[in-house]
This record gives structure tokens, C-alpha cells and sequence, in this order.
């Protein structure tokens, strides 16, 4: 319905230039894919096929874990070990969209200045359409641009952010020592899709006690697999404590997926889910732009005053939508 | 699709049984609602007609804001004031779900004691189809059944959490002093639907300043309009400080609502907020359906192998549902 509207002559070949490296066409094409434009859907149809390279790593964990200073960390020992690193983070108190303390505000000034490292934080709020979909383009285009390795930083709460946490290769959930809620918030949020357990501010008394809860709730749990035991790895972000055998774990990690051929199909699923959350944005916008219109208005009043109700009025949508296709 | 399974032979009359106070029938009814089972969708429709009289109340903050504890003390207050009261808490880490501390969980179980009372927790992941779908028909049904108040208690982080959080009647974000990330989880995430500010923890130092600070955003942003500015009400949730002037607020907002309009022009957008929560979950479940058949594996697997991509894989599943519509 939206036409194209290419904001330069160059537009065109945007993704011709991302794949030369050019950081400027890279970060235009995220402009494009979180706006949602029809021109940006085709750049990427033809990327797709350069994609697949980067190991796509998953960092999740509640707001206070200090896992934005453990993303940063992370990227540090990846360039330490020449590998190229590309940040999306899609967490509203993520030090990312602007809330750092200072020492953390240099420490990703230093990434920035990086050209090896780009960093995105993905707007969770006043996105047009759906966020597991923009999130996972993003990646895409990341992984086009070259990156060894993406790291997708998500608070794990809600069905998007869990969503996008499971489209990960690896997935690294992170915990901390003392925080009352924690233990619970990793429990009934992303326990059974970590990959790697990390206990942060592990410098903190009460952090052992954190392992062995952990370690108990593995054996009870049926996280991982028979092959596959999620390590726990004990991290001090804020010195880096901890971080370069984070790093060996991911990789151990990898290469337990392409030994046993979990690669594959792990990456067939993230395909599944990707194809979904394109679908489901689509819907969204539709039924947006459908709802939004003043000809439904007098239903929603008719709903208010219960002259009508929300289930009926919904047949009728779908109707519509089935109609529009 | 799915035929109606009725779980007993007077399955059928639950909406009627609900309406004479039947708690049973109630419970039972949320668990048809959560299961997203066909004889729900009737059920519901039946009982629409008598819904729209209990007041929606949104406690909205992030995990480690007191948000549990304040919930309960505002339902005591609530029990105070001879008003029925319903709780749905959508929030992983709530203290409803099975963390809560000692104190906390006596108080809860004076309010499960208390036939007045009746407290749902939402399961936020493995729940078949839409959070927001389900959570907003639990409301219905709360009201239905002839709660008075019904209290959404959400983590205000993830769309759904925003969506479900914006389809109360009155919304309150509830804030601490001295966490460091919840200024900035506050502004970025929910600020704008704020009605009532909440200070928690108001016994804590700090507090004064965050209380500035809300101030001085409130001046410069755009939250409320010009009729009704969000008051800065400071509690301490844990002794009960300060609860019995949060609910004098609530109500003062609900007469501003009633007594300019704006109460009918906010249930018909929350009407239109439901209605695309109906058509979300019933395209998603469509969606998870179909995505899961062995005819689609192949396809995801040739995404995985980069020989397609998930833009055409998308259209193609667009088109079957179109088809199956």
C-alpha cells in the first residue's frame, strides 16, 4: 500500500553498499527496517542470502543484573580476539538507550569509536509494529554487514523480548546475587532457554548460594538436553572478571550445536519464528490501520455502552482483513 | 475449529452461575478464558452485556518497585471502603505468582480469606494465544462477577504489558527512590500513561529528590492534559503510608474522567484495544498453527540453508490464511 520512498537517489543500491562495509548504508537500513518501509523489506529479500555467517548471541536477564556492562564486556574480549561484534539492545533501561552510569558511558564510547563494533538500541516503545520482527531484521542486516558475532541484549519480560531471546544461537541468561525477586524473575521467565548460566556480581556475598540454587534447579529442570548441561559461569562485569571463559562457553556452546547437528535445526525454528513475526507485524499494521479508521469508531462506542460486544465486532474485523488480502 | 469439550454437564450455565456470585464458576471460567477454549468465546459474549461497572485500576512499575505489596495494601483499603475488589497480576516476578516474602504473603492470604477478594495471577509465558487477549477478558469477568475495583498489577515492560496497562480506566506507575535504572525504566517505558504517580518506599532518603524529579518531568512532558495533571502521591506500601490518599486519587480521577467525558472516549479506545487483543490472538493462534505443520518444515529449513528467505516464506503463509479465513 505504502509506496517506496527512497530518501536519496542512492537508496537503491543501500544494500549493495552495506555489504562494502559502508557503516552509513548499514545504519540508514535499520532506520528503514524499524519504520517499517516497503523499501527496506526488498533491501532485505536480497541480503538474505549473504547472512548466516554470524553466531547470534542472546544476552537476557532482569533490569539490575548488569547485563548492558556484561554486553560491553563481552564485546571487548571478542575484539580482544579479533573478532567483529555488532550490539542490538532491546531493553528500555538498557544503559544503551541512554541511562549508563559513567564508567560504563566510556567503556561504550570506546566500542563506538570501534569501527569493528556497531551498536543499536532498538526502540521497545512507539515502534511501528511488532518488535520481535524489527529486532530480528536488525540482526540480519548485522550479520549482512560482516559481524563475527551479534549480541541481542533483552530484559526477558514479555512475549516479544522472550521471543527474541529464542532466536538466539546461544542464549546467556543472567542473574545476580540478593535481588529478592531475581531468582524468580529467572524462573518463571527464561530459565529453560538458557544456554549458559551466568551468576553477575559475582564478587557479591550470597553469589555462591545463587550457583548451587541454580545448579539444584538444572538437575530438577529439564533445561539443555542429555547432551548439553548449561554451564554456570561467574562474571564481575563492572572488571571483567570472568568474562573471557563467558566467552569459551559461548563457543564450546557452537560447537556442541554443529557436532550434533542441533546447529541446523535450531536455526530451521529461528526461521520458523522469524517467518512469524513478519507475519504477525504485517497483521498488526493491517489491523491498525483498519481499526484507526472512523468508520469502526461507532462500533468501539457501540462496545463501551455495551450495545455491542468486543467478540462480535472482532468476526467482523477479521472478515475485513480476510477481504483486504 | 475446536469443539466445545464442556468439563461437566452444567458447563453451559458457568455465566449464569458466575452472575449469582458463584466463585467456583468464576475460577472456572478464567481457566476456559486462559485455555483460549471455544465455549469461553461464548460464555464471554453472554456475559459482555453485564460488564463496564467495576473500575479498572492499572499498578504499573518496575520489578523491585513494591508494586505487589502496594496492590495488597490498596485492596485492604479498598475492603475498608466496603468495596469488592478484584486482583490480576501479570508480572513474572509478583509476589502472586509465589515469591512473596513472609510478611507479604499473610497479608495475601487474608485477602484470599476474604470472600470480597478475588486474586488471579496470569501465567505470562506457555499461556496459548495473546497475554493481552486473556488478561482483558479476566477483567471482564472480574466485572461481570460484580467486583467494584478491579486492580491490574503489570511489570510495564513488553508490549503486551504496555497494551494490557493502557486499557485501564485509571493507570498508576509506581516508582523508588535510589534504584538506579527505574528513573529511566519509568521514563522510557510508561510515563505517558501515567494518571497517578506513585513514590514507593517514600520512608527511604532519595525520595524527595525522585519526587522533584517526577515533578520536573511532569512540567516539561506532555503526560496528562491540560484538565487533569498526574499528583505525585508518596507511600510506603509495607506499613500502609500514605494508601488511603492513593485511593482518594484514583476516585478524584475517575469523577475528572466522568465528569468531563473522557471516561466514555477511554472505553471506547480500550474497546478498540480489545478487539484487536481478540484478533492478535485468534491470527496468532492460526499463525502457531499452521507453522507447525511438517508441510512448512521444509521450508524453514531451506531458510536456515539460505536457498529461501523469510519475506517470500511470509507472503506464502499470508496467502494460506487468507485462504483459510
Amino acid at each position: 500500500l505504502t509506496a517506496s520512498l527512497p530518501r536519496s537517489a542512492s537508496a537503491a543500491d543501500l544494500a549493495a553498499r552495506l555489504v562494502e562495509g559502508d557503516r552509513l548504508a548499514l545504519a540508514r537500513l535499520i532506520s528503514a527496517v524499524e519504520a517499517s518501509r516497503q523499501d527496506a523489506r526488498e533491501q532485505l529479500r536480497c541480503l538474505f542470502p549473504r547472512t548466516g555467517r554470524a553466531h547470534v548471541v542472546g544476552v537476557t536477564g532482569p533490569p539490575g543484573s548488569g547485563k548492558s556492562t556484561l554486553t560491553t564486556r563481552l564485546a571487548i574480549e571478542y575484539r580482544r580476539r579479533e573478532q567483529t561484534v555488532g550490539i542490538v539492545a532491546v531493553d528500555p533501561t538498557s544503559p544503551y538507550s541512554g541511562g549508563a552510569i559513567l564508567g560504563d558511558r566510556v567503556r561504550m564510547m570506546e566500542l563506538h569509536s570501534d569501527p569493528a563494533v556497531f551498536v543499536r538500541s532498538m526502540a521497545t516503545r512507539g515502534v511501528m509494529g511488532g518488535l520481535a520482527r524489527s529486532t530480528l531484521d536488525v540482526v540480519l542486516l548485522l550479520d549482512a554487514f560482516g559481524k563475527d558475532v551479534v549480541l541481542i541484549e533483552t530484559v526477558g519480560v514479555g512475549q516479544d523480548e522472550v521471543e527474541i531471546a529464542r532466536a538466539a544461537d546461544t542464549t546467556m541468561v543472567v542473574g545476580v546475587p540478593n535481588l529478592g525477586d531475581d531468582i524468580q524473575a529467572i524462573k518463571a521467565g527464561i530459565l529453560e532457554i538458557a544456554d549458559v548460566l551466568v551468576v553477575n556480581k559475582a564478587d557479591l556475598a550470597g553469589a555462591d548460594r545463587l550457583v548451587a540454587e541454580l545448579r539444584a534447579m538444572l538437575q530438577l529442570s529439564t533445561v539443555g538436553s542429555r547432551e548439553w548441561t548449561p554451564p554456570i559461569v561467574q562474571t564481575v562485569a563492572t572488571d571483567g572478571q570472568g568474562v573471557a571463559e563467558l566467552v569459551d562457553q559461548v563457543a564450546a556452546h557452537r560447537s556442541f550445536l554443529e557436532s550434533t547437528g542441533t546447529w541446523r535445526a535450531r536455526r530451521a525454528e529461528s526461521a520458523r519464528r522469524q517467518v512469524r513475526a513478519i507475519v504477525e507485524d504485517r497483521v498488526q499494521r493491517r489491523l491498525e490501520a483498519l481499526t484507526s479508521g472512523s468508520d469502526w469508531q461507532a462500533r468501539f462506542e457501540a462496545i463501551a455502552s455495551r450495545d455491542q460486544d468486543p467478540y462480535s465486532v472482532a468476526d467482523e474485523v477479521m472478515n475485513e482483513m480476510a477481504k483486504n488480502d
